[in-house]
């Protein structure tokens, strides 16, 4: 069996993950750039480009998800799987794993 | 006693376990093609081929499973139980462990 | 005082426990018969010839097994107690660490 | 102040906690006879001779313990705490910790 | 600021916490005496001195505690928080720590 | 910015989270005087000076502390967070670490 | 792509989150401030600059967080995520890692 194609439009991140877009570092730039203290504790930006339908919650329904296609999200460096699409760079993570969005 | 033979079909999943097979890896591909960045945090592509009938809630009701027969599926390469039928091999793992739905 | 004297009929598991008689593994047969990977990953086959009232909900019910005497199952072969009855092998486990009816 | 003097009709275990009177085993006996695997994996055989009143329900109400008085059970032998009362040796232990009537 | 000055009537526990004042043993009297396999595993009788007013329901009730003043117990030796109130030796425990009432 | 002047009025704990000024020790005072076991088991006494709002309930609504301002407490010494405030020494913890009230 | 252009204004926490601008520590200060005991231990004082919509309950209706922006706090110094904005040092961390308010 040959491996399966993958695209970005082709995830579908089940329950309450989320796929997003590992952006590039720039930390030498100044003036309201994200310049973490240190390397064991970066946090990391990107960008969401896939949303799983969101947590289960006990009585059945689902939680909607707080972050949408598009919102630029800081995330914990640690967390999650990491994808890579032909040369980009993407991550598989849980939506408690986000800590904020920031654009 | 003799070993009980199985095949694919006589395989019935409990709970929100979920039965796959495992894809052949083929990472030297480009285009669209999972390049997982390390051995160690490779995800792990396969193909749904059986569906448990999904977790019980406290309420005796079940939760359906979000996966169905066919649906080719990221899943952690270290989750669940590996199975070999004939020359094939399978993995049977928790749908919680399945990342995303990839085709 | 003297040992109990047990056989298969007289052992009666509580709650969500199922007595299990291990299957002899024969791994050399070929054409759809289980080939465990590894021993250290090797799932084990055996038959039910014992269940449980079923597991307690919070609400005094009691969830009903999914699995009935005379199924042929798989589980893992590090879960619950073996236990010996003449010269054959059996084990105590919990319905959740059987992974698959496979008769 | 003195040691409490204990006997068996004495002893109240508190919640869902079972008073076992454990039998001498008799590993040498064939025919029907409880010959665990190792020393390690072996189960252990005892009769029931005190039951706490169960174990308290979320909403007050209390679980009707599974086992009563004279039943005969197998049990973890490193499940619980050990009591010695005259020459003979009892375990109090949670119910949960009971794998089956035997009798 | 000086110690504050405790005694016995003075001590209320708060939640499912009990005040025990531990008995002194006597390991070597025989008849229907408490007599500990080992050092390790040896439970220990106490009397109930204090009572906590219960532990909290998640509705606001309390669970009204199954012990009284003045009920000797038995509770396993390393849990809880050792007192000395004079020349005595007390131990304060939650209420789950105790086995059985003994008297 | 310059350091927040702390003053014991103007901390409010969040939650459960209660403030005790933590008592002298005396540990040579015969006559009801509390006298630790050991230094490793030692409880300690304070005075509570502030009360947070109580623990959130699942339903919204909270959980009266079981402590008032005023109260001298019995706490684990390994509980909760050290302050100082000039020359004074507080600790800030969980209700639930709190022992007992023993004025 | 570029780095993401970080101010105050643009980071929404996520959940339970706090945003809190971490305030200089001036430990040789006499008169009612802050002097923690030893650097272990040492909490940390900071001024929320944003904070998160709140805790999702199981119903799917949010708890209200008990902080607001403008607040000083008081929060364990090893909790949560450290960002740098400019010059000045954030941290991202759960509304349940902060011990008081102090203003």
């Amino acid at each position: 069996m040959a491996a399966v194609s993958l695209s970005v439009s082709t995830v579908k991140p089940l329950g309450d993950r989320i796929f997003i877009k590992v952006s590039a570092s720039d930390e030498k730039t100044a003036g309201g750039i994200l310049l973490p203290d240190t390397a064991q504790e970066k946090p990391q930006v990107g960008e969401v480009v896939q949303v799983g339908p969101g947590k289960h919650n006990d009585d059945g329904t689902r939680q909607t998800p707080e972050v949408s296609i598009g919102d630029k999200v800081l995330y914990s460096k640690y967390a999650g799987t990491d994808i890579k699409l032909g040369g980009d760079e993407f991550v598989l993570l849980s939506e408690k794993d986000i800590l904020a969005v920031v654009s």
